[in-house]
């Protein structure tokens, strides 16, 4: 039983929270937030204690921390849960600087304690499923990538101003996603990223329709394409061609029915939004991450996958700036 | 809060336990089974306490009955659960036998209580939804419905031998479907019934591959067909044509991983089995039957629909027998 | 290169005709029609002279003849040609009595000439390519066929009047696809009929929405569902459930169009009607004839074959009109 | 009726030949090839007669000429027939040198005569149907186009040596249909390519794999990913995202075929290669330039796309060499 104990009980800390306390490997101990009110809340419905950050991090019942606060704590949080010796639980990204991840990272390296990064996407039973098959070679010598990813409608304007960029908040998932499925590092990013949906993000100098494409060193490509509206759902699609052929896993919609009139044949619309549509991959995700402290394995994905991404996120913000490519290292 | 009594912990009583247990609406006080492991498992993971059949019928604060007993136990668990006001959600059938059931509910209407029977299918989403659309006049005046369902592979013969035969355990569900889709009642149907998957299905007296048509009064036709194997999952599937268009429920798959290659393009097997299938039906079972007490009104599938489909599978199994067709009243 | 003689050249025999001049086998020297202007517009358009009947049937230059009249003129003009010596394609039906077409397929027996007729599915690619692998035995012992068949709008009444009744004017190409899917003959039928898509139709005599299932000796079962309007294009589906799996054929749609907003997925109508969905079938129809000329082999569908077609329409018609299943021989 | 003489009695030769023979509008007098024997087969076939380049251009009974000869005599050809007043329908491109082109289009432009560029997926019915939906604004303002395009296999390299690359030979295409469906021209061209299906296309100095993004001075971004292998057959799709939503055509089957076993679902093949998937694209391509000749309307595509596709197709050459963005004017 791994006793956990849980900083940050907004939607993502409940979501997560609630798994665990369903699990019967697993418990929670104890629940902070800067809003006592949330953190009574989740607390109460896990069966869990109120607390502090630095009370919970230097418990002796705490086994495990879970970070699902504002980003620009994560890594002052997993620096200091590291030293404590927990394994870690964190929500992406680990902070929006790549040199601030970097040295985040190295303090982990030192405490040797496990350090998984939550790109829920790599657990969602469908995407999971492709990379099985990909790994087993069922596509054969893998050539390229095609990742579309689209939110139902933007995030307000004042989200988006503090996000660090549609690259660095929203397509750090398919950055992630790309390196998951094509198992080799992107050495060059360019992208394209355009202001078209709402011209309000492109006065907070944002984009929300953006294309990117990154080759590795062997000549594997990957394309994604995001963007902050889709009047249909939530479109979360990914392709894989290799010598073998073609895995792709398509869209998850709301239901089966389908309706035939001389108008056509129409169908549902996508599950929306990600706490529906990912719900088996959150719950998936808490699994892997008490297997990996269980069988002692490195978790998926982990401080350097989170780092990996946060660079291609930078890399391509970039290369939209400058529209020159960049160079990844 | 509606407190419970739960009457049997096996597979279906553990669905609908822990259903109830996560509600907010409703809690658990006791259970009881046969089986005093299964009792005593059950109740400690809802937080109840194991008590008797009888002591939970007459427990003063329990508010309904969840019977999930074996089907013969059904028709007199239910007249004293009425008798003692209770309001009750009992698993399909009432009985094997429609005098039995009938005599039941004379019971239960004397004693004016809510009953619900357990009829998943008609609170699985897409079925749900389909209705909806049907009630709203999506698809105009119904005309012709059409209904599979194919089981994965075949009970065991000693299951099947105390079955009552396919039509009044397995075909019952697409007789209650066609029901409450069609919105009006079947007066003639003839049957064809062969054991053509397993000769020891035919032995035992019963078939394992049936089709069904049915018409009402007015002339709209309901066709089911049903086997008990599906080499590709547990098939699921139902269209209902009417004067505007077709509206109809496509299969639940298990991802939305596809392979293309020389062979083809290659999807996954449908979802496999009922419990995995319809594991949001019977969460939105127990949730109609808490709304239907709260607002007073008539749960779905009620006492009476529960006889209905019953008298059809009788209707069935009778026309199977005689090649003739039978009528029903 | 065999030499036709075309009698009747209405839309069919237009089809056929332009088919037929086309290829590199065959070629047409003659057509007769009653409408003399039909007559000569397919002469010319196919590089032929207009002629009489019976100075087609009696060409010593004329190998094969393509019936293509009134179904009342077909039992008489196939006697005549068998006498002739000649190879024989024959739009479907023989007659509308199963008495006249068996005394008429005496006469072709005793004159050994080959007669095909036109029951074009068996020679749709998607049709031929699902009986092709049921044969192979891809999906093992066959157990239950499901045929769907739904025409976008009704004929004229008067039309009606003459047809037969729907089973035997619509509904016998599928009784032809069910037995050349299940390859067994049913021996029992059992029919529903009703009058929904529009009360003239009733007032005719005839149904516009069917059901009929049969079995066959070995307890096989075929289901077929008819309705003389289908608002979303000409329905035309069948599946077919053997031991190892289900085979089925999907219906064609216009367009690969798709569109995704708010109301969800849209895709295009179904091929509307059976000139455009089956130009194929027709084309490779008359490949067929020719080939079968060519190696001496049974056309598919043969005499025989359009005889046992009209038995089970027969049949489904008795049975609809009094209610009682039906023994066919 | 207009009267054609054909240039070149190749593979596209022959395809279009057949579909003007096949008009009412149309007619073929003269075909002339390289290859005496070509050129006599399809003037057989036609009902044409054998005559030369020199004498067909000149010849006064000729109103049209079809130029499907080698890719190096288009713009030679063009200007001849231009100045001899012709209407002109080539298969593309003009040349492989945007320079010849443009010194090309300017002789057309002076002799003001119709030049018509064979664009056959403008033509498709599924892609034409997109575009027009597009046109009429069901998708709303245009902001992300996608296209996926694969080849069943590789052309020998001898084909591939001579035949101006990936970008110019087959992505050319992808070139044209976003300017068709966006509707705007792209003023920036990032592309990536790398030969991994067979490295003698490598060594031949071409790529076998590429990406390519591209965006309007607005900012409306297209993304084109190519392969000259897909196991799976020929791999033709597009969509278009916009502010209501988003339209995209499908892939074209083999059969609509499905087996569903333990093993999943599985369908037919796409169809392979482009003179079956673009057949009706190939018919229609000529009847649209009828109706331009009828009409005196713009034909579709014009050589000023012709001139358009090749200068994004050079741009995308450079850019995969250099590395570095290419801007197009």
């Amino acid at each position: 039983m791994i006793t956990f104990g849980v900083l940050g009980a907004g939607r993502i800390g409940k979501v997560h929270g609630l798994t665990i306390a369903k699990s019967d490997k697993a418990k929670i101990a104890y629940v902070a937030d800067a809003d006592a009110k949330a953190a009574a809340a989740l607390a109460a419905s896990v069966g869990a204690k109120v607390s502090t950050v630095e009370a919970i991090i230097a418990a002796k019942d705490v086994d495990a921390i879970l970070i699902c606060t504002p980003t620009d704590t994560h890594a002052d949080l997993i620096e200091a849960a590291a030293k404590a010796g927990k394994n870690i639980l964190c929500e992406k990204p680990v902070s929006l600087s790549a040199e601030r991840t970097l040295a985040c990272l190295k303090v982990v390296e030192k405490a040797k304690v496990p350090l998984m990064i939550g790109f829920n996407r790599r657990h969602d039973p469908n995407f999971a499923s492709l990379e099985k098959r990909l790994r087993a070679g069922e596509a054969g010598n893998i050539e390229l990538v095609t990742i579309i990813s689209r939110d139902p409608s933007p995030p307000p304007v004042s989200y988006i101003e503090r996000s660090g960029g549609l690259f660095r908040d929203m397509m750090i998932h398919d950055f992630d996603m790309a390196r998951f499925l094509v198992g080799e590092e992107f050495v060059t990013v360019h992208a394209f990223g355009s202001a078209l949906v709402d011209p309000a993000i492109g006065k907070a100098g944002d984009v929300d329709t953006a294309s990117v494409h990154m080759i590795t060193a062997s000549g594997k490509i990957a394309v994604i394409t995001n963007s902050r509206r889709a009047t249909y759902g939530y479109d979360q699609r990914m392709e894989v061609h290799g010598s073998k052929g073609m895995l792709r896993a398509n869209n998850v919609h709301e239901t089966t029915v389908e309706f035939a009139s001389a108008q056509g044949f129409s169908g549902a619309v996508v599950q929306n939004f990600f706490l529906e549509r990912y719900s088996a991959a959150y719950a998936r995700e808490v699994d892997a991450f008490l297997e990996a402290i269980d069988k002692g394995t490195e978790p998926s994905a982990n401080g350097h996958d989170g780092l990996m991404a946060q660079k291609l996120a930078d890399a391509a913000t970039q290369s939209a700036k400058t529209g020159q490519p960049v160079k990844v290292t």
